[in-house]
């Protein structure tokens, strides 16, 4: 998984459980992409100290993640959803007539199924 | 939401991120039904030191659901894929010829469906 993406779902996913000046150096580094020196300066703590915390972040979100795993429990449904979508894609594209009783079945999943990925 | 399922669905999700003392005790009241009087003889503390610490096992469990709302997503995800799962048998029910080539796609989505659902 790409590095950036991967920090971003971890920020996502458990962020809530650092404390606000934790959130508030990792959001300027890695959201807003401030350097050390920047955030150093806006946050009136040392270079040192901004790179300790932003270490600690990442190491409490990725115990966070070795326990409840729930990135990577996002991946597989975020996946298998798509799965469906491009299966409901292939029925409309198949040349099945779009009259048939069915259509109305695979329809009705299809907007399901998009109202769960919007909640994720 | 009853309320021993809504205990069991907090320790589901965020049991891991408790103590082995803590999800011990948690798990011998709420799981094995063991009274505070034979939890405290098993585990060799007060019987007010179980009450404590059952009171703070439900209130750090509560905390974290009131941060990151997993149980309350687990359930809205789990309701829209039994729709689904409904919609499917719906179908298989409405006395639509199960030859129709649109069957397969049905098919294909009640597998993913399921896999999902196994795996929430």
């Amino acid at each position: 998984m790409d590095e950036i993406f991967e920090k971003t779902l971890l920020f996502d996913f458990y962020g809530e459980l650092l404390t606000e000046k934790q959130k508030k150096i990792y959001e300027l580094y890695h959201l807003d992409d401030l350097s050390l020196s920047e955030i150093s300066e806006q946050m009136d703590i040392s270079r040192q100290g901004v790179f300790d915390t932003l270490k600690r972040c990442h190491n409490q979100l990725q115990n966070f993640e070795d326990k409840l795993l729930l990135v990577k429990h996002f991946l597989f449904t975020k996946s298998r959803l798509e799965e469906i979508c491009e299966t409901i894609h292939e029925f409309k594209n198949s040349g099945i007539d779009n009259n048939v009783p069915s259509v109305q079945y695979i329809e009705k999943i299809e907007t399901i199924t998009k109202s769960i990925l919007e909640d994720l």
